[in-house]
């Protein structure tokens, strides 16, 4: 198939050179910077530069920050063949992607959205890798009325790219879940390190406060479109992260130690359950 | 030099491998569980089950939970030689060193206690590892009339089998700065597998989520005693970071992308800040 990965940032430049090291799809890129193109070319992590036409492309798939994927989308969307399955890769589906599946049946052409649950504490080109989805999560949230077989072509191509588990669920069901294993996550990251302690760390730190804090330096103008399109899924896990937290604090206050040993043994048990039904799972 | 290893679980077996790897000292294993010193003699991790004989010993590190490791320390300091220097691992220093202080010095033996910032989220012999001190931070806590020299001769000991990084400081920072570093991170991590969505999280996450949550099961009596024992600094820290989710979470409700990318971009420029401190420093 001809694949057009449309911006080759972090994740698209990684599907680009997974796409070129594990498939024999031809791989078209483009990118805003065409700097990034030509380094893709001379790298061999796409066969083709865009040149502008959209004819003959079998996918589309656009890994572009949420508002700007939206812009290029309703850019491109009437200039595409109707045999063109259009993907993007955005962090969060819910309404946006209701709007881009609108615009895609107005065409009469196919949209079905996905995010590759991998990522780096770095962006960009230069960071992404032919192996960053390997073992990874692929969520594919198709409509209701979409096409079963443009959805197991890209479950295919995602389990041939290294993808371990391809969850095919709804997109609320996908801005539910990601507000509480990725959203969340980055925002306690993003306050920890807001400790006047932070200062005097060094030396005395292990893994612990390394794997806190490694995604606090986040990009501010793509993390808040992805938290501000899903601020009510956000804010119910929050609420929850700092009531249970509030729990911690109001024992060691008490300094009640069998109600710290209730609540570290509650999560330790709930952490193990986890570990258990993941065995065998990607991460 | 003859060094005893009291305890030998995670962070006592393996400072048992790596001496032995590492080093030309002699080592001495001791443990409640036999079997755990006789794996450890067939596996060549220690030089001699110790015997019960105190002479001739001129290093004794205690490897065991706080409330153990005090009571085991008052049972052999009228046992022990002058010569002999004895250090613990305990994770908390502030008024359990204290005590151990006045007793060793009324005995007339130095005690200096170290804290290796190394550690796993599983414990025990089985679970050690002669490498695990490889380029982590080693904390060492004199008191004001401790021994330079002997000091020194901690430090030597930590650079040979592989901590990269030496901090001498008082028990009073290391409560302090623990707090942020370790203690905070594991009731993070904690809390965080306590919302209703841990139970569907499989196949949506990705780094970050493991990363959140990978240090949730704790031995909940060794870290009850912890936190207990440094609850003030705990409660501080615990109550800034609360307070800080406090303001995304006002930031969502507030709809508010311009303070939302504010907050983002302050933590992104305190983790680089941190992070341009570490260049060359462990983890």
């Amino acid at each position: 198939m001809n694949i057009l990965i449309s911006g080759m940032g972090l994740i698209g430049g990684s599907l680009c050179k997974a796409l070129k090291k594990y498939t024999e799809h031809k791989v078209i890129g483009y990118d805003i910077n065409s700097d990034v193109e030509k380094l893709a070319l001379s790298e061999n992590s796409i066969d083709q530069i865009f040149n502008g036409d959209y004819s003959n492309i079998d996918i589309i798939i656009i890994c572009m920050y949420p508002e700007i994927c939206e812009k290029y989308f309703y850019s491109i969307i009437s200039k595409i063949e109707k045999y063109t399955l259009v993907t993007d890769v955005c962090g969060i589906k819910g309404e946006m992607s209701e709007r881009l599946h609108q615009s895609a049946i107005s065409h009469g052409v196919e949209y079905i959205p996905i995010h590759p649950m991998a990522g780096k504490e770095v962006g960009g080109y230069s960071n992404s890798s032919a192996d960053l989805y390997i073992r990874a999560n692929m969520v594919i949230t198709p409509f209701e009325d979409s096409d079963r077989k443009k959805t197991e072509i890209l479950s295919k191509i995602s389990e041939n790219i290294g993808f371990r588990k391809i969850v095919i669920t709804t997109p609320q069901e996908h801005d539910t879940m990601i507000a509480y294993t990725s959203q969340l996550a980055h925002i306690v990251s993003s306050a920890y390190v807001k400790s006047p302690s932070l200062d005097k760390e060094c030396g005395f730190s292990g893994g612990s406060f390394q794997d806190m804090t490694r995604i606090a330096t986040m990009n501010e103008d793509m993390w808040t479109s992805l938290f501000m399109q899903n601020r009510k899924n956000l804010e119910s896990e929050l609420s929850i992260l700092i009531e249970n937290l509030e729990k911690y604090r109001e024992t060691l206050q008490n300094n009640d130690s069998e109600e710290m040993k209730r609540l570290i043994k509650e999560g330790t048990n709930l952490k193990l359950e986890n570990l258990k039904k993941r065995i065998g799972e990607p991460n």
